[in-house]
């Protein structure tokens, strides 16, 4: 229960478990396939390029900025957290132009701000976070989504943690690189992490100038490696994909509105019950994360001592707080498998036991 | 029995299904310490910076480019296969200067080729494969280190294909930065990349200019997450490090000198039969790999449908020839899992059956 890796489904425990067949073998090629589909219907995309990249979510971040950035290129990054942050830094590491756009952490980017923020440069993307895993916050993203195409640019988003548990609407939203991971609220393993490419966003990348400075992450190549030519790059972690792929099974049986049903349900639950034991959300409720919950840390009670005793003595697992919230706020995750009504009743008996004792 | 993956051990698999925890979780930080441990004793090395990296064996190969140059260093790359090709691609993405020191493919590198080399320029690294997987050639690596180092280079070993499969001897032969796969002769799943680092390599990372390009691979942020600090970097590949506890366990159990008897006896068992069967090797005895067989398709055979009767008449999966070998030779692995006697007989068997019908 804390922001991922959530519990694991045991179908995609055994499917982890399937004797490895080769990464050019035709059968797993056509579950290469099966997958680029599936997550086309959980990114509601129709967009071609649409996989998985073989390494974590944090790589797909990475993979995003140095396919589509070119040394000089200019850049805006929203930071209301950790992954803003991270962000700015590789737009650095590209040898991009950096605007930041920051709002304190807990709350939302404004639409205004991006507005401001392109009347003073002509940024070839303007990244931001959906569910910004620091700090619990949605980020609605249309009205942000219009601005940036106005301004011509390319709109990059962070859905690590929303994919699978609350809605992401790539196409409707104009979503231009989307990038995801397994472990949040598609429950699989860590391991891959899912992107997709708008037709614009390709045609960025095919108008390069220079090579894109990563081998391992570079689309121009992985592109022919899970597309139709299926030319050798890398060994694809087989395994792991075969987890995605069952994992996705289990999302679109589920359905995707009635899982986002269930991940909101949970959070109204987990949050009637924490707010009776006293404690405070940080998020306001517009803006608030199902599947990742961030209440501040009520005074008196320990922060180390208490996430130890829940982890020894419950066998119960919540995040820290990162950055400006360590040792201030907890993040409770209620992702995909983990989103359940047993969760919440096992979290809040076991704080209410060491917070009202006897 | 392609050039991997190989097969898994079924105890391996078991460890793929288990129950995936926190990757920040006690257990799993003891986890990844016997990893560490484990990866030292097969690596035969001191190296305190071994561990392994949350992408497969190719991320090894770049980590290890990234973070030892900077935009204007000189780099050494011996090319005798496609894995050669590729580290000259990545040290140009790095702003690094190239010098290239080619054989032809299915011959080795010699010492006199690297010594010349070293008095056109003055490089931080000199790049080599150990096992090149498009070729079959093993490559003798202790007079070039001694020439690297007495030019003051580091020297830089893929061991993607070698390692757990025959001697890789990090400490004893010098190699500052080494790289292999799980997929290969360690016989776990593809999905992660075991490195080591020497002193001397750390401190030329630590005397960087620049930040690396890479924050995914940024050593700088991975020693502090596998190592003492734990400090947060991404969510580590949990059931993937499950897996390679337990084929590391394997490895070990079995015993390193054991392993690589086992390797060299079926390769010998396999060089028997395809000789009689008419196959010729690409590589010199002396040469040869014992994992990873390369023979020249004997006329008249045809190569795609005889890969295919393989895979569909007898579930057997042989590795098609790469770039220039492409069309012209076939790869066999004997790796790992899939060295045993057991897996010899079948393919000669199968290919007997296919080349003297009736």
């Amino acid at each position: 229960m804390g922001p991922g890796p959530s519990d694991v489904h045991p179908r995609v425990l055994r499917a982890m478990a399937t004797p490895v067949i080769g990464h050019l073998d035709p059968q797993f090629l056509a579950i290469m396939d099966e997958v680029k589909e599936m997550l086309r219907s959980t990114f509601r995309t129709a967009n071609e390029m649409t996989f998985a990249l073989s390494a974590t979510g944090s790589a797909g971040m990475e993979t995003c900025f140095v396919n589509l950035l070119e040394p000089g290129d200019e850049a805006v990054v929203c930071v209301n957290g950790v992954f803003g942050n991270r962000m700015s830094d590789i737009v650095g590491r590209c040898g991009g132009k950096l605007y930041r756009v920051d709002a304190s952490w807990g709350s939302p980017i404004e639409p205004q701000q991006v507005q401001e923020a392109l009347r003073e440069c002509k940024p070839k993307l303007v990244a931001i976070v959906h569910a910004e895993t620091s700090t619990g916050v949605l980020q609605p993203l249309a009205d942000i989504s219009r601005i940036v195409h106005e301004a011509g640019a390319l709109l990059l988003v962070d859905a690590v943690t929303s994919l699978g548990g609350t809605d992401v609407r790539v196409d409707e939203w104009g979503t231009d690189a989307v990038y995801s991971g397994t472990q949040k609220c598609l429950s699989a393993p860590p391991g891959l992490a899912p992107v997709s490419f708008s037709p614009r966003a390709v045609a960025a990348m095919d108008a390069r100038k220079t090579k894109a400075q990563s081998w391992y992450l570079d689309i121009a190549m992985l592109r022919n490696y899970w597309g139709g030519q299926r030319a050798y790059h890398h060994t694809a972690p087989i395994s792991a994909v075969y987890a995605l792929h069952e994992a996705l099974r289990i999302v679109l049986e589920e359905g995707l509105e009635a899982r986002f049903a269930r991940h909101r349900r949970n959070h109204e639950l987990l949050r009637d019950g924490l707010e009776a034991l006293g404690f405070r959300f940080v998020v306001d409720p517009p803006y608030r994360l199902p599947m990742l919950n961030t209440v501040w840390i009520p005074e008196g009670l320990p922060d180390v001592p208490t996430r130890r005793r829940l982890l020894d003595e419950y066998n119960i697992e919540i995040g820290a707080g990162l950055g400006e919230f360590a040792g201030k706020v907890w993040r409770i995750g209620l992702m995909g498998c983990s989103s359940t009504e047993n969760h919440v009743n096992m979290l809040l008996s076991a704080l209410k036991r060491i917070m009202q004792p006897a």
